[in-house]
């Protein structure tokens, strides 16, 4: 029953709830299943769809004849390209970044290493720059940009547009990067945590159905958002999703990255650079605070063991190993029938990770549902940057978006 | 904006959205509140609660004077009475009966001992015979009983009305407790997990405030409902809530109850009976599937505990960490900032619990939410009958209730 009164930036209310169910059904509708759709009567379903034929929101294309006799159904759809945003996923090791149309179209991507040093400030400065190359390599018509999204890693402030202390990104405590991204680019900024942008953008790909997912995030950070019936989960404070300290090898030894056995001390990839120079696999030197060092190391760990070398798959096991035992806590705690993997770091691991997980998993649920499906994002590595620039339509483009405050 | 079509049990939609939000207004609402409430028009909810009226499901009663000109407005309330429910809450050692009102108050309460042999059908019979008991004592007017709301250990299949095979309920595979129900007592039936009820009579009783809590059930199992922006969780096969495999104390002991080190293996009464036993506090003989007699050991053990018994008081205490640990998880994943513990067991411990947990919790917690509260439930023992009347309320009553057929 909860009306927005601040919600109708593109008209009135009944004009939003109207655009969001065109724009949901990406085949196209008639104006008679909208009116069964929205509950609106027929009048004000034709007025309304008349207005947003004017303003070129939408078009219309393709018939249907829907009964034998009777005259066939016009159907309307978004115009792709009325309006777009950009997404940027600030990653402790990579910057990425997509300019989407409202059909989730990727127009322009892009990948930046992410600055290592002195702090916030060089971010924000390729954030800015890299958004007006794209934007300038875009070309929109004047209005058409709604804003910018940025994933970043929590905890964070999601109403103050402040990233807290991100135990990943030491000395951004209380960085106010929507208002720095504000100043710097002249948008509209919206900053979400990574986990639940990426569980946005996930969502979004994912179509129709029914949707119980959890999206386990793996990067430089470990997290995961969450999907219930077709809903992405927030969090009293915004900062659903942190599964790191969950225990799950027993007995493990300390690496000094979170609690021992832990699921970050089990299955991050500073994690695994530690093991593996402890092994003597690769040179020590490589500090766990060096994202971008780790990141190159990692890289060759998996090179390695997808090139046949034992000992480098065996640290890949023993991470699936420990990720199972978290992806089933998740599982038999909220019910879900889908665990969806993604991140950073997941195209490095997925093909082996894929191959044993769901053996490791399906012994450890005990819930009565069928079977668990397993699987890599249908997305990708920008599926968090997807999911910023999604907020981004769903803040000005849907009738109950989630509540986050814009500059 | 999607609209049920089968859902208007009183009426068209339009009055069943209406009910629904007078109902959430104890304190009265006036039209002019419910037109801005439900975005129908004026004429409409005149019209409605003028039929409302007639049928005696509401009442009008008290004005509010909201402007310093203007007539002031009548407010409309629900008529209490109008319509009840009743809830039962099948416990492996202890059942539980309310009879409920619209407007959540208990007119009858009951408590009876589970029959232990030979199954299912006795408990059938006990649950008849004291639903018509309470029925008898109340003397409700025809048609006013909307039906029999079932709080029954999981996994089941809440669609079918099924118990698929309880794993504290020996003996009680796939018994069909909705239809068995529905041919003994002729009402309508509904059947739903023991956590889901709990966690919806919670919500029940909390009132107006936008909630995210766990509520950790403690009985002859152990389990979780999760209320995130005061939505119930239900998960995907209506099965949300299973902690009871998540390892809290690793190196711990193997009891023969679940995983050693889980937090089943902890905070269970029938864990506590059997390291009492082994400790030699208490008489070996009683077997941990006997639930009424590891009910009456673990009582003893409390009493001792309160009384002075340093060792039953360590018990208790090694519960609670196992429990801090498993709460921590929870609360860490899904970010919410309240716990509720209640359930069949939680009366004899929580004093001591509510003492310990939060100095153990705390230092556990990752995200950056405000202080976690923990608190015990506000509903008490009968929390989970109370959710299962509920369910029936919002069954018949409200315009998108979860989707749970009725025989």
């Amino acid at each position: 029953m909860a009306r927005g009164s601040n919600l109708s930036r593109l008209g009135d209310f009944n004009q939003t709830v109207l655009f969001d169910a065109i724009r949901r059904a990406p085949a196209g509708i008639s104006r008679v299943e909208l009116v069964s759709e929205t509950g609106l009567t027929a009048q004000t379903v034709s007025n309304i769809v008349r207005r947003l034929l004017d303003e070129g929101m939408v078009v219309e294309g393709g018939r249907v004849q829907t009964a034998v006799r009777g005259k066939p159904r016009t159907l309307v759809r978004v115009r792709p390209t009325a309006r777009y945003a950009v997404g940027v996923h600030v990653d402790p090791a990579t910057l990425t970044f997509v300019l989407i149309d409202v059909a989730g179209q990727v127009h322009q991507y892009a990948r930046r290493r992410t600055p290592q040093a002195p702090g916030p400030d060089d971010v924000v400065a390729v954030i800015r720059d890299e958004v007006q190359r794209l934007l300038a390599a875009a070309d929109l018509a004047p209005g058409a940009l709604l804003g910018l999204g940025v994933a970043a890693p929590g905890p964070l402030d999601v109403l103050e547009g402040t990233l807290l202390n991100p135990p990943q990104l030491a000395g951004w405590a209380h960085v106010r990067l929507r208002a720095d991204l504000r100043e710097a680019t002249g948008l509209h900024v919206l900053v979400d945590k990574d986990v639940t942008a990426a569980a946005t953008g996930e969502r979004w790909a994912q179509g129709g159905a029914r949707h119980h997912f959890v999206f386990c995030y793996l990067g430089a950070g470990l997290g995961a958002g969450v999907v219930m019936d077709d809903t992405v989960l927030r969090g009293a404070s915004n900062n659903i999703g942190e599964i790191g300290n969950i225990l799950v090898a027993p007995g493990a030894e300390d690496l000094g990255i979170g609690p021992p056995g832990s699921l970050a001390a089990t299955c991050l990839p500073q994690a695994l650079v530690v093991r593996a120079q402890r092994l003597g696999l690769v040179p020590a030197g490589v500090g766990s605070e060096d994202f971008v060092g780790v990141d190159e190391v990692f890289t060759e760990i998996c090179e390695r063991a997808y090139a046949g070398d034992a000992r480098c798959l065996e640290l890949i096991d023993d991470a699936a190993a420990g990720l199972a035992a978290g992806l089933a806590v998740m599982v038999n705690f909220l019910d879900v029938d889908r665990v969806v993997l993604g991140g950073p770091i997941w195209s490095r691991i997925s093909s082996r990770m894929l191959e044993v997980l769901p053996a490791l998993v399906q012994p450890q649920l005990v819930a009565a549902s069928g079977p668990l499906v397993i699987e890599g994002s249908a997305v990708g590595e920008h599926v968090a940057a997807q999911g910023a620039a999604a907020l981004v339509l769903d803040h000005f483009l849907s009738p109950r978006p989630a509540v986050l405050v814009m500059d």
